[in-house]
């Protein structure tokens, strides 16, 4: 199976998401991650465009602890737009990886613009990496793939429908983000605490609501078709 | 596996999640179906013990097409109340079978006064059978069930979470709802119609939702703790 | 009185609402159906223009069996944006045609993109229509518009607030649906069904729904001010 | 046809829905009024059944002003709660009365918690007057009513669906409010206001949305089956 | 001011809002704990009495910290109902303190049954206080006390509206929470964490969401008439 | 302390907080108005250009009432983008007046296009003012301000969640009102009524929603983090 993460700014497909995706990982499947902006107004020191350089850097190293291909859109900070370009980018990063499962931020219930209009344009393009009469630089794929809608940050208005259970893959998830130090450094500055430190905080939160020492979760996107679960049955788990 | 369905009256479970539970059946789990009420107001032209007493024979003659266990906790129908008593009989029922899985009304979205009593019920009662000092007659069980609630009659107001694709047991749904010849009867007389004839309608809308021919659909009881899905990983389907 | 329906593409006015369209007209009130795309990317064998130009034709031949208005605005299909132009092209059908009523799709309810483009571009130019100094081609007209919005695709997330038996007007619908042979071969050859098979299996939940044999169904746009119905009174029905 | 409106305490239908009533009743409509408490805390100085008498009385003198027949339930105030012997005493003045359209407070929007039960036991009762097998005093009637939930006190939570202009009924519902001289008393004293003057910022309100001096609201219960408008259309006005 | 917290078990009111009442307690305010149930279900060893007991005097021992008046209900834990007796104890309780704010739980929002009835029945009673022909034990009191409800047990389905910052009284909650000894031996036995644990990921969370270290939080309950802030305006806090 | 309010249209403000903005300042807090589009479609005999600079002229002696700064946006009325340049014209705007608390529409209660679309991009560049990268004619500023939305015209679709009284300041309102006479003399004309004449209908339900005689309300913008209240208590009022 092949998983994508879409994430609006360098670090947030680790902050959201990334222990899942290491648990696809450790069960062989294939792992990308697509950055839809440069993260260009993350510095208190730096140009736009040495911060954007700086953060791709990071979020190349992170996503190679993975092992998962890597996409940077490049879109300016603050100011993603849904304009036909970005949908045609963002279909041909689907056409590119060709995934069975699409991760991305919840349309909505995320409040952060960017992230709202990442979730928006995913879906909105849904059904389209298919269909040959939309044309992008690659050839329209065959498959169309399950969206999946992963948390807010500091789980603002999140309302979950699926939990994973990350306990063993958390190591896994702080190394991602202690890749992004630019961010780490000006957090640790400001407010005293790192990335890490605040994933903590949520995911042991999300972990309590499941059961389990630390989770992320997902809401599923209502797409047409509805897809069944993958056994034809109820995704039911056995009691803990 | 284990999975138990209540409902409210004698042919609710039929109507409403009965391909479902057959698809369990044909993998091998074991079935109960628990009716609330006894039916004891649908007929227009026999007592209620009359009534009441052949919509149990049909019931169980539903339910013995899956080879299903039968619980009947007798209410009266259309007067359906949340007393400790009631709580106490559902709390026994679910030890004496001791479910994995239970499929009832849903609290919130149903519209039918005994529906939505019922699931409240299976809600408000969930964390209890394995409660030692809740007395009784059955001893406390191990297990804690999953709670999936059912759609509503006609899919009024419903807003589906997982659709079960049940194609291949719709021919047995049907054979079980024929088993309520009595309110067959009333129905062709008033409506002209059959309840197989409604369950079609709304089993054909649910299957071109799920892009499948016939389909029931379910939505995920908020439970605390909430479970994670069977294997851990999102509920995927491979492309159909 | 005057109804005018806009599909996002050619034939999603067929399948949503063309049945209460007939009705109107069968009671001798004006038509119109306007199509915002071009469904330029519908086919598996043409190019876009090639696609474009059978729809149109399909499309107007659909509109005769009503001897409907046809308006074409050949926006590009999947791509629809709320633009200045856009809305300015709207108004100015809207001025042309004058409507009582306007059918379109539910900005806040329908999932497909170019649906909720449509219904918020409606939404947005309400009252736009009769006020002088928003110029376009045609002159200011003198009425405002009632918007009502009409049903899903597969009725995926829409909650209806109005229905209309369209049993009497059945048999046009399908005739409407079967002027779009270009998508009908399509279907066929990947799904096995037509556009007609799928509405009926759409149209009969909504006829079980309130209690007919074929419904479509709707939902009042909140506009200000509000309207009062037509007698003044509640627009109840006798009992059937 | 017949309307019947239920409110909770004695001065509920004439702050809520009179000028409905008042005006069905001036297009020859047959108009009933049901009273589930006897009001009787609402009296700084009197007994309980002191201040029940007086606002029977004066109850009563308000349903004389349209000609109303009047149901009073005599239940205690602040103390309503849904049983089955109030359940069968709601069918049963149902049955007498035998209304095509009854007027309640909202089971889900409203706030105060005698009027959530009374929209509760009217929304659960719905179907039940036309069945033979449950017994009450009067036998089973042949029609089941359509039910409207009538605004909050205050307008607090309400969303409208429906508004009636009231303005040339206004003067009906002000007599029959002033009827109601105990709860003026008190209140005139305590706020310094009469039910009168707070019942003229609600309708005020009301009217700037709908378009018109003095409104009233409504919302639908979404009963199965649903109705379709009277005359099989959308229930359109002209514009204003 | 006075502050009264209810609690539908015995450590409720520590776990989700204890923080807020050693906050007001700080201030020189009178806090009072009402608990609802006795708790008698918590124990995997004890009888029904016995563990009450125990309950009832590590609740007192933690609103000995506070020095905070407290009010023992004695309900049956896990089946506690609104009935008209349970609606007078707790208006009594509520003239015998005269509180000016109430914290309970959020009967819209919680999921817990004696939760939401608990909530309810605060909601239900709110003006009943003054109302001097609502006889209980305590003569009517003159206060209206305003109504916030707490957070849900691991924060699932809770909205928050405000948020308190409890950092400098973090201390004082877990010493609290510490008092219920018979509940954190039995959840370290079989889950391997204490109270004070999951109310460290639950606060932490909160926290982050409101940039601090540990917070609670609350969403107004929407009485009639609605308060404005304290000072008139809005309720706006210093950038921090 | 200092307060924003920005508006859709000239006369939106006034409508919809000057009441507010009155009661700030006169508790000494300094004030400014920034107005979005030029109202030019707003007259049914002058040019765009023509009633655009009457409606300025209009707004200003509005402003001057209150000593307000004076804002003026300029944008196309009812044609109102979110696009990067009107982003940063309102980044520019708050980072001049460095306001403590911004006043603007609901992005998601309204249901004008142009409101919407002032409180959406009000929502989404709120923490930018301070970001040093994102470059506008003015620097940078310290400050991240809190955001209120207020009430939707006609009260359509709005659930308050705090109330302010204005009673003491209504005078005020109605003056400002009155600044804006092209659009009385319109209305006056068409509809029979000022701008303070509905000013005062939706006015006086909010006053008596809370327990005042004239009020006006706001929702929170849940921002990140959340802001705690000024005395980080809860917001109470003493009980009227």
């Amino acid at each position: 199976m092949k998983v994508m993460a879409l994430g609006p700014h360098p670090d947030d497909v680790e902050f959201l998401c990334a222990g899942t995706l290491a648990k696809y990982k450790a069960r062989g499947h294939d792992i990308a991650i697509t950055v839809m902006t440069r993260g260009d107004v993350g510095s208190p020191t730096l140009t736009r465009d040495q911060i954007a350089a700086v953060r791709e850097k990071e979020a190349r190293a992170s996503a190679a602890i993975l092992g998962a291909e890597f996409f940077w859109l490049g879109c300016d900070d603050e100011f993603l737009y849904d304009t036909p370009d970005l949908r045609r980018q963002v279909i041909d990063v689907l056409r590119q990886f060709a995934p069975d499962i699409v991760l991305c931020p919840d349309k909505d219930k995320d409040y952060h613009p960017d992230h709202c209009r990442t979730g928006q344009i995913v879906w909105d393009t849904h059904v389209m990496p298919p269909v040959r009469l939309i044309l992008t630089a690659s050839p329209a794929c065959e498959r169309i793939h399950d969206i999946w809608y992963y948390d807010t940050l500091a789980a603002i208005g999140f309302e979950p429908e699926i939990y994973v259970d990350i306990t063993d893959t958390w190591e896994t998830k702080v190394r991602m983000l202690n890749c992004h130090e630019s961010q780490n450094t000006w957090m640790k500055h400001i407010y005293g605490v790192t990335l890490a430190d605040n994933s903590e905080a949520q995911s042991r939160l999300r972990g309590l609501q499941a059961g389990c020492r630390y989770a992320e979760c997902f809401r599923r996107a209502h797409e047409f078709p509805q897809r069944v679960a993958r056994d034809g049955l109820l995704p039911w788990a056995p009691q803990r």
